[in-house]
């Protein structure tokens, strides 16, 4: 920005660029610099279409309105963050696909994006209050003029649902419409393509399934929590009964009843299956053991980044709900609760998508109701269990050309 | 927004269209409204330019580096709320400038769109965050291929700066030559254009001269001010006078003054003067005096707007100035204190410009050394002084045209 | 804070201290300052309680776990806040039932400090990231020493409910018990009070009806808004009926046949009446006209401020229930959508109370329903109309007397 | 919160605590649960204390004035927050001190709450946004009553501000007297005290240190860059050597040339001993040696955490500095550039503390001038240094021992 010096010459350059164009290129290199021209700012950012892109409607109309402009520029600004989300999401999702997490030393840079991803999405939720500054008055002068555009029909905001991995069959339809026949041909197909692509949940879920442990016939962990589980629910179960009759006494025997429910419906591959199904479980059963053991091995060295990835994956679940909260407090100000004059009310829909429908990484989040005390836990042996602090390198001829990227 | 149910269609155009446009456009309406097309979300805000700018340099030169989109959109995004903030200082400007504000029902508009341009630069402090998920070393990785593009290059931001009134003659020079002469031809007119026209201080000054209520031969609030004060000041010498020889005796008779002083000074308009001609102060001796009065009364009916006006300038000095040091911090980061190769330090030059020099309302700031006890502050008779309570509008002929900005 | 030289000595204090206190204070005032004692930073703060007030039951239990200290103090900061809340919701309450309202000159104080129970609550929202830093596995490892204390405890923020004017009859009953169930008497005592003092939502309506303008004998704005509303509609549908025969056409009349329903409903005291009843609006009819008057005059200057006031009613209902949303999405995240193991599951209950029910505010929301164009909402002639530019004061000494507060 | 069910129990508490606590415990934890009472909201929280701490100075004077309320419970919420840095901080230490983080499982408990206080940090800078909502002229009404207390005197700023590492000889002298100076016996043998104890800057270097690879008889990472770099810049030279004679080939042998001054700079031990006793380095020249090993290898599974780490230190250094200039900011409204009556001013002395002087890990922002091309960083062959992705973890019996906290 002003006065920003980030752009001063490196004087590595000819070397570096030596290494990475052909031959002929430091004249050209020379050429550039030797002009007192070179790059300026702005055309490096192409401001010319950047910033000339504000055309008000209500202008064109011979009725301008001063706060349509906001409104563009806002939505712009949205637009641009949907681009970077989709820039790093994609950026993600090319590791996952092309194997490359299996380089662990991947794994910072899949964290860091992801990270990313969260911090954008919290600008976002900062950047209400700025179109906020404008009353429903103020909108109501213009809103007429923008008919029948919609911001259903963002492009880049269906495109980030379907690569994060928004189930097509949990969306609530919009006047009864598929939410792919408000856009052009063109779009359509990218939409389209979007489904069929591996979805980071789906790409998330097969690493999971790889996490190191989950071997039967390894460490077992699955097999050796539930046995430590119901072993523990049994010594607890003993202590109850010891204790003299009392109304607390068959309160914590309820209570523990309820409990082992709870696990045995965890350890109930069938239950897993018939809850993915009606889709209040989204990851695949091996998958959740994975995440389970990160959850309960989060500080051995191995999973010390998973778990900070699994975090972040709920922060952006948690963030893009509260973005479309955020929407919907925004419409109920700017249109009142009865909305526009046909189909369905914008602020009833909006409304219903505020949901767990549209949480996709929801299995995080309720793995929550699985906890138990840390005693329960199987215990690793470092001398036996070295998977938790070796990570797995690829050979370093491979990994080296993937130093770009 | 996603499903943003804003622009749907309102019963009311077709009359409306009529009145505001000829009397053929009915059926124009109409077509536009029968086919199943009209406004497109994305063609409304000319995304195929906005989403579609974001070129990398890295990419060009054949070594794409990832964290460089990220750079692209961040500034992108500073850029495209640099215009709204042009938009909402320009049509202040313009409420100024023609006079309109001398009807007082426009200080509501100029004081939200005051108020909006704080909520932008609190965003864009936001902002930052996001743009510090890029390590140095990523930044490293590209950086060479940006030179020499600076973002001192940034032409709104620069017409930022002059619209608002950062005085030419307090510029930090960069790098020894005149901040234009980074500039194309046509930017440099642009930029000599903006420091001619009127600025934002400027016009405030002139608004706060005519402050009712200064006039001398009506309330005349300095002359009684002054009178009051130095009254009061008499008063405190005689209590102090009073007291037994003590240490604190001593103490409390050099504080007096001091304060006396302070507000010798104040009352010296030579001494403004000079303050003026080095730069000191920014405003007129007599829209001094108009803010104090709008301070001291900020309560009565016609001043709580203009109070919450001042208040609202003080907080875009200060986060301009926030947003520079932020500035300065990332900068630090990213290159080191050593900055570019050639040249002063990018970092020691930003660090300069964070000053009171580049405050531009720094009087407004500066008043609360002039504040006194509600008992210094000359009497209002509601009953005799009604022009506390009684806005100034302009006849209804004249306001009516002015409805639709 | 560090080095904060807010409470250095003003020169003014003897003479000052001497109108506030009697006589014989000078000398009192005198050794305060002798001592080179006098206040201390931490004394003032009472720190010595404030950070000190850190108990870990988990450490009571001899396990400590780190991050319970986390815990009690991201609740502390919120109750403290809570507290700063009530103060100003208190203070503005008091001017409103005390009539000091009337003195227009108030209107500033009111607007300012409900602003600023916006302010804070915009930091409450930024605090869940803070509190947020605790994972689930952390939470589990002291949640069962907290049993049964519970969030839902919180007197302040139940009488905070209840100064706003949440409904008592819209609440969302908790385990099938009266809300009031959960505290001591003594708290019973506060909470069945807060019930029946007018609450900020009463005092704005009782205020909103005072509204001048409505007079029916004066300007009469329902009459006349009623009027021109149905003249509008009448040339509407003469414009329509014009057209010749097509999809739009009837398209178009059936729009309007529902936006003149939605007005009928507007001018039907009856259903008014209605709605009241079954808690779809809380203002009266009387007060739903001001509120709508004040939208529509919003740029007259006596009219600015309470516009503002209204904007920043919307703002805290709009912050409560994100404040609310953003609860939901932690307790999710902390136990999962499971909950507890007795009785209704915390999530969901904290999920209906996300909810239209609990907006106090609502009718200014759905008011953005009965906007019209500008050419509809009757003309105001300034000449004839200084209701709407001159304040009402009261009499200088009434006022003089309300200087402290 | 409201209606917050974090605190239901769990069922697994009496056979945990049975582990925890001695025998007899049980029926004491079946008392507790019997009795409706068990712990309260209020009561765990310590309201009593909390909530009652807010006397205002005004109020005991006569004069109660509104706004000192918010004075109070702002600086309150900054204490708050500041004893929870400090218990961070403390365990951050705790873990250093007891060579715990040689057990590389911990690295995820240091990061994780390194970053909370980044969290923490950047909450308190949102929350001056709330005190400004105080004008200078609310203010004035009650600062007299505040003297001569100071924010000066806040114990527990400067015990955070010793306990990471802020240099005794670097601390701007405040009205030319030691800042112990300003504080009670007590409190000034816990400064002191803090000032001897190893601070976090310290520990880190000596983590620093041992960087595994910094081994003069192992993988020798120093030796082995020295001999890229000069190996790199020779290349470098020979490149523009070949070039025709003309400005630009002298332009870019001045800058290699400077560039070898800087590298050459950085290989120079007794160099570093000069800036070290200068101030303008704070770490050893093993431990800058040891970020820098970090910074060019991130990726490798064993460096990802302590890079993560080292990236948190600085967001500290920068959120303290903006928290620093932020308070400038604030006083500069309150009271003027003036100050207070006596002494330095205020304004000023704040003014200095934003410097570099006050950040303690300004070696890790000055890395960024030592950044070189990737192809010049010494090749790893993970077949050979396995270092790198296998971590160190103690025995298992030892490290159990570390559960608890």
């Amino acid at each position: 920005m002003s006065g920003c010096p980030y752009f001063q010459k490196k004087f590595v350059s000819a070397s570096k660029q030596h290494l990475k164009e052909d031959e002929n290129d430091d004249s050209q290199s020379g050429i550039n610099k030797a002009s007192k021209g070179g790059l300026i700012y702005g055309d490096y950012l192409q401001l010319d279409k950047i910033v000339t892109s504000q055309m008000l409607q209500s202008e064109l109309k011979g009725n301008k309105i001063h706060d349509e402009h906001l409104f563009i520029v806002t939505h712009q600004a949205y637009e641009l963050w949907f681009k970077q989300v989709l820039w790093e999401l994609d950026s993600v999702r090319e590791i996952f696909t092309s194997g490359h997490v299996r380089d662990e030393r991947n794994m910072l840079k899949v964290n860091t994006r992801i990270q990313r991803v969260v911090m954008i999405f919290r600008l976002l939720l900062d950047q209400f209050s700025v179109l906020e500054t404008m009353t429903a008055l103020d909108f109501y002068d213009f809103r007429e003029y923008l008919a029948p555009a919609s911001g259903f029909q963002s492009l880049q905001f269906r495109l980030l649902e379907n690569k994060i991995g928004v189930p097509q069959n949990q969306r609530v339809p919009y006047n009864r419409r598929h939410y792919r026949d408000s856009f052009r041909d063109q779009e359509n197909e990218l939409l389209l393509h979007s489904e069929q692509e591996p979805t980071l949940l789906q790409l998330v879920e097969q690493w999971l399934e790889r996490t190191p442990g989950l071997e039967e016939d390894g460490f077992n962990f699955w097999g050796k929590l539930e046995a430590k589980i119901f072993e523990g629910l049994g010594r607890e179960k003993e202590n109850i009964e010891q204790k003299p009759a009392s109304e607390m006494k068959e309160e914590m025997m309820a209570e523990l009843i309820k409990q082992r429910d709870i696990f045995l419906s965890l350890f109930d591959e069938r239950r897993h299956v018939y809850l993915l199904s009606t889709g209040q479980r989204r990851l695949s059963y091996k998958a959740l053991q994975g995440a389970l053991m990160i959850y309960f091995y989060r500080e051995e060295p191995r999973f010390q980044v998973p778990f900070q990835l699994l975090t972040s994956l709920m922060d952006i679940d948690t963030l893009m709900t509260k973005w479309r909260y955020n929407h919907v407090c925004m419409v109920h100000r700017m249109i009142g609760s009865k909305g526009g004059t046909g189909g369905s009310s914008g602020y009833q829909y909006l409304r219903s998508t505020v949901s767990d429908r549209y949480k996709v990484f929801v299995d995080l989040f309720n793995l929550a109701t699985f906890l138990v005390p840390r005693e329960w836990v199987p215990k690793l042996d470092p001398s036996e269990h070295s998977f938790l602090y070796t990570a797995e390198c690829c050979d370093s001829s491979y990994c080296s050309s993937d130093d770009s990227d």
